[in-house]
C-alpha cells in the first residue's frame, strides 16, 4: 500500500480507535507507541499479557469477504487469555497482514477490533498493518493482536488452591470461537457458505464467523470465587484444561450437563470425525470451564446465562487420563 | 503441527525464554497468559507499547533459511519504538506463523528473540506460533511482536519542548534494519544470497539480514537530555521526523553529515532509484534521529559511537517541507 492510501486508511479508522481511548490513555505521544497509565485502586499492580491469532478462521473471513467480525474475535481471545490468570483488559494492540492491503478491509478489521474493545472498557492502543507480497496467499490476510492487562498481584489465579472435590463450572460457548477451523473448512469444502443446514437454521457463514465470545463481563465480579479457570482454545477441553490444575489433579465432567451447539454434531457426522478427535480440537459447546469450591457453584450457575455444573476435580491415579468425559 | 510437535518446541524453546526471565517476572500462572511486575521506582508508571514486523525481510530470512536474526530485528525494532516514548523494554510478546511449522525453524526464531530480550533486560513473556495451511504461501512465514515497556509518565518524551534552533543529532544505522525490503528484495532479485558485491565486502545475505540495531544501550541514559527523538523505519526521513515534531516546525539536515552505509549507494545505482525515492523508502543510514537543546549536542555525539551531528530544527514556512534534506 502507498503512503498515501496507508494515510487515508488511517483517517477512516481514527474516530473508532479513539472512541475506546478513555482517561487512562495518554494521548499526543507522537505515533511510535501508545501509553496508558495504570488503572488506580490496584495494590502491586501486574501487567498480564498474551498475544494470539484466530487461526484460519482468517480464511473463512477472506472468503465471505466479511472482515469486522474477526476484528473481534481476536480482542474478545485475548481478553478470554488474560481473564484466566485473573487479569482485566487495559490495552489491546493489532497486526493485520496480507500481500496486498485494501485500505476498506483494514478499516474493516479494526473497527470490528474497536467496538470488542470498547465493549470491555479496554482502549484500542496500538496496530501495525503490513503489506508483505510473496508472503501470504493471494485474497488472504492473516491478523494477530496482543492484549494487555493489569490485575494485583495478590488477586492472580492461583491454581494451587484448586483442592480435590472442588466443581468445574461450564461456560457456554457460542460455536466455534477461534479453534478447529482447519478441519471445519476441511468438512465444509464441498458447501456454499450461504447454505443454510436445517440444523443450523441459518447461512453457514454467519455459524462459521460467529464472534468468539469474551467471558469478561461474566466473571469479572466472580473473580475472588474462580479458583481456577481453563480458556477453551485449541487443544480442546483436554488439553486446555490440565494447564490450569495442579499436576496431582484431574477433572471428569459429565457429557450432557452442557449444551452443545449442534455445529459440532453436524461436524462429527459429515466428518465422520470420533468423539476423542472432535473433544481435542473443537471447544465442544464449553468457552471457560471455572473451577470453584463447591458451595460456591450457585453464584456462577444462577448468575451468568447457560452456565451449568459439569463435573468435579479428582485426585490423579496413576497411568489415569488428567479429563476424562464420562458419557 | 500436531500438539506433540508443539509440544517438542515448547521444551526446546523453554530454557532461552526462561533465561529471559528476571525477578520482575512472576512465575507458574499457568501459560495462558504471561505476568510482569510493574519495575520499581517509577512515579506514576504508564505502560508504553507498540507492535511491529519486519515486514518482507522475512521473505530473505525464509530464502536463506536463517531464522534467528529476523528474531532478533523484531525486538530491537519494538524496543526503538517504545523508546522513541521514553519507555524502557520491559516485556515481548512474539507472534510466529506459516503454512506449516517446523519446529526447529520456530526454535530458532524465538532464540533469537529471548537473545535480544536478554541484552535488552526484557523478558520474553509471551508467544504464539499458529499454523495456517493456505493462508501462507508455501516456505514463507511471518514474524510479529509487541514490546511493552514503562515510564514515569512525567518522563514520558513531550514532543512540545522542541524548540526552532534545536538540534538534529543522528544514531547510524548498521543497514536497512527492517525496512524497504520489497524494493531491495526487487534489485536484488538477479543475485544469489551468496554474492559478494565488493562494496559490501562479505556476502549479500549477510547484509540484508544484518540485525537492526537497538539504541536503548545507547540513550537509556541520555533521556533525560532527548527533546524528540525519530524511530527512522517505513517512510524513512522524510516521513519519520515530522511524526514527533509540533506541527510548526521542521528540519534540515545536511546530506554528507553522517556515514552512509554502502548498501544504499550500491541499490539506488543498481536500482535506478533517485534519491527523493531512496529517503523515502530506507532509513539511509540513520537509524534514530534524535532532538536536543544545541548545548546538550556533545553529550550524544561523544557518547554514543558513530553518533553525528546532523542538522537543526527550523520554523516551517507556508509551503515548505517538513524536512529538507541539503546535499
Amino acid at each position: 500500500m502507498d503512503i498515501a492510501a496507508a494515510n487515508a486508511v488511517i483517517d477512516r479508522i481514527r474516530e473508532s480507535v479513539h472512541s475506546t481511548h478513555g482517561p487512562l490513555v495518554v494521548s499526543d505521544i507522537g505515533g511510535f507507541g501508545g501509553a496508558l497509565r495504570i488503572p488506580p485502586g490496584i495494590n502491586d499492580p501486574v501487567i498480564v499479557s498474551s498475544i494470539d491469532s484466530v487461526g484460519t478462521k482468517v480464511s473463512i473471513a477472506a472468503q465471505a469477504r466479511r472482515y469486522d467480525t474477526v476484528g473481534a474475535d481476536i480482542v474478545n481471545h485475548g481478553a478470554n487469555d488474560i481473564l484466566v490468570v485473573g487479569a482485566l483488559p487495559c490495552a489491546f494492540l493489532d497486526y493485520f497482514a496480507a500481500s496486498r492491503l485494501d485500505p476498506d478491509v483494514v478499516a474493516d478489521v479494526v473497527e470490528g477490533a474497536a467496538s470488542a474493545c470498547g465493549k470491555l472498557d479496554c482502549a484500542l492502543l496500538g496496530g501495525e498493518t503490513a503489506e508483505l507480497p510473496g508472503v501470504y496467499q493471494e485474497n488472504e490476510f492473516d491478523l494477530a493482536g496482543c492484549m494487555i492487562g493489569v490485575a494485583s498481584e495478590a488477586e492472580l489465579i492461583d491454581i494451587d488452591r484448586v483442592r480435590p472435590g472442588d466443581a468445574v463450572v461450564v461456560l457456554p460457548s457460542n460455536g466455534l470461537h477461534t479453534n478447529g477451523y482447519s478441519l471445519a473448512r476441511r468438512v465444509f469444502r464441498g458447501y456454499s457458505l450461504d447454505h443454510v443446514f436445517p440444523e443450523l437454521g441459518r447461512p453457514l457463514v454467519d455459524e462459521l464467523l460467529a464472534v468468539h465470545r469474551s467471558y469478561v463481563r461474566d466473571l469479572r465480579e466472580l473473580l475472588p470465587m474462580v479458583r481456577s479457570m481453563a480458556h477453551i482454545t485449541g487443544g480442546g477441553l483436554f488439553d486446555n484444561i490440565p494447564r490450569v490444575l495442579p499436576d496431582s489433579l484431574g477433572v471428569d465432567l459429565e457429557w450432557g450437563a452442557w449444551q452443545v451447539p449442534p455445529v459440532f454434531e453436524l461436524i462429527r457426522k459429515l466428518g465422520g470425525v470420533d468423539f476423542d478427535e472432535m473433544c481435542h480440537v473443537f471447544n465442544m459447546g464449553v468457552g471457560m470451564a471455572v473451577i470453584c469450591a463447591p458451595e460456591n457453584v450457585d453464584e456462577f450457575v444462577y448468575r451468568i446465562p447457560g452456565a451449568s455444573l459439569a463435573g468435579t476435580v479428582r485426585t490423579l491415579q496413576q497411568g489415569e487420563e488428567r479429563v476424562r468425559i464420562l458419557t
